[in-house]
């Protein structure tokens, strides 16, 4: 007999974008497990739900590195999944907050899997991606009537960023601060109405509707570009 | 002088999917407004709201009608909006309820921009979209790594469908009641891993991995397909 397993989608940043299905699971469970990505850093994923939890003594932090070394990656995700499954198993429940929704991009995925592998009961509470927020941020719609929305992660290599930008109505593209001037000079050759947002709902949030303003060598990590064929 | 129009998006059904601030903002302006799409039906998105909502006689229905008859919905936007302005001149803050984002496929975007062109403030409240939702249920990632989603209305035409789907790993098909035969035979003819969720979160939610085996003429509303290249 194990305890269940809960990942909690605590959305893009402001405290008060988080669901009252994660307070309440937040709440209920008997651990609840922090990441963060160097010791002793603190949580991004943490620190906004940190306002809601109760007894602050349910809290552990675990270390996931932001790193492309897969080597190193799964080191740290086995060392981690190890703890959660030896808690698991003394019959508590335990929930993984991570940022934004839980289902894209992030690492509670892998987590995930290599727990439900082991016959572990898990539930995933949806959040509030930072996509959606930036465009109730805006005011822009990202989709109207029978257009579409392509969700792409810029922070990677995109060979077929033309022809997905020819077949799709709004284009999101997520963490651009790796390939930037790439992205944008790709997304000008289109012609389409593009805004670029920085740190969405935090204090230094920035809004920047002219790309070519960018400086590209100081893009923020939590940072998203809305490209739109129609004029908007 | 006027008052201030928010958009508050209330998420995909399951009440707990709300966020505090949609809670917070409903209890704090003056009015609220709960779309019903017959008069006297109730609001699906106001049914969500409801149970947080501490002072009842605050809540106003308006009928927006289910049509692709752009004169009939014309008429009812602008019938709804000259309400809702009446209410801002006397100083007073509004508040329209939407279900799942208020960005994505809703009326909400049409009466947002009516007031706004009125020169109103206004402020949008993201919601828990439902292919979020019905990821999580379902523990099924909508895209790691370097992978794209696209989500696609599929009640409208959708004539590059083939080429949408060459081009992108993930593929959310919304509420896909009106094309399905269509629709199911493109997937299959990709060869994807597909799975169909009707009324995520409801008591009367159906989980359907096999779409041949769904009765095409029975897709409630509330429906969706997600369908994956890689394995899944």
């Amino acid at each position: 007999m194990t305890g269940k397993f809960y990942g909690l989608g605590v959305g893009p940043g402001d405290p008060e974008l988080i669901t009252m299905k994660a307070i309440n699971i937040a709440n209920k469970v008997d651990v609840l497990i922090a990441p963060e990505t160097v010791i002793g850093k603190g949580s991004i994923a943490y620190d906004i739900i940190n306002r809601y939890v109760e007894n602050k003594e349910k809290v552990r932090f675990q270390t996931y590195p932001m790193t492309y070394n897969t080597q190193e990656l799964g080191f740290s995700w086995n060392k981690n999944v190890k703890e959660i499954l030896g808690i698991l198993q003394q019959n508590k429940d335990v929930a993984f907050v991570t940022l934004g929704d839980p289902m894209i991009y992030s690492t509670y995925i892998y987590i995930m899997r290599l727990i439900a592998e082991m016959g572990v009961m898990v539930e995933t509470v949806p959040g509030i991606t930072s996509f959606c927020a930036s465009a109730s941020r805006l005011n822009i719609p990202l989709a109207e009537g029978n257009e579409t929305i392509v969700i792409i992660p810029a922070a990677y290599e995109c060979d077929n960023l033309d022809d997905i930008i020819n077949q799709c109505d709004n284009i999101v593209m997520m963490k651009p601060s790796k390939n930037f001037e790439k992205v944008a000079k790709k997304l000008e050759k289109h012609n389409l109405s593009t805004v670029m947002i920085q740190k969405c709902g935090y204090d230094d949030e920035k809004i920047i509707r002219d790309l070519k303003s960018v400086d590209g060598k100081n893009i923020p990590y939590l940072s998203m570009i809305i490209a739109k064929k129609k004029g908007e």
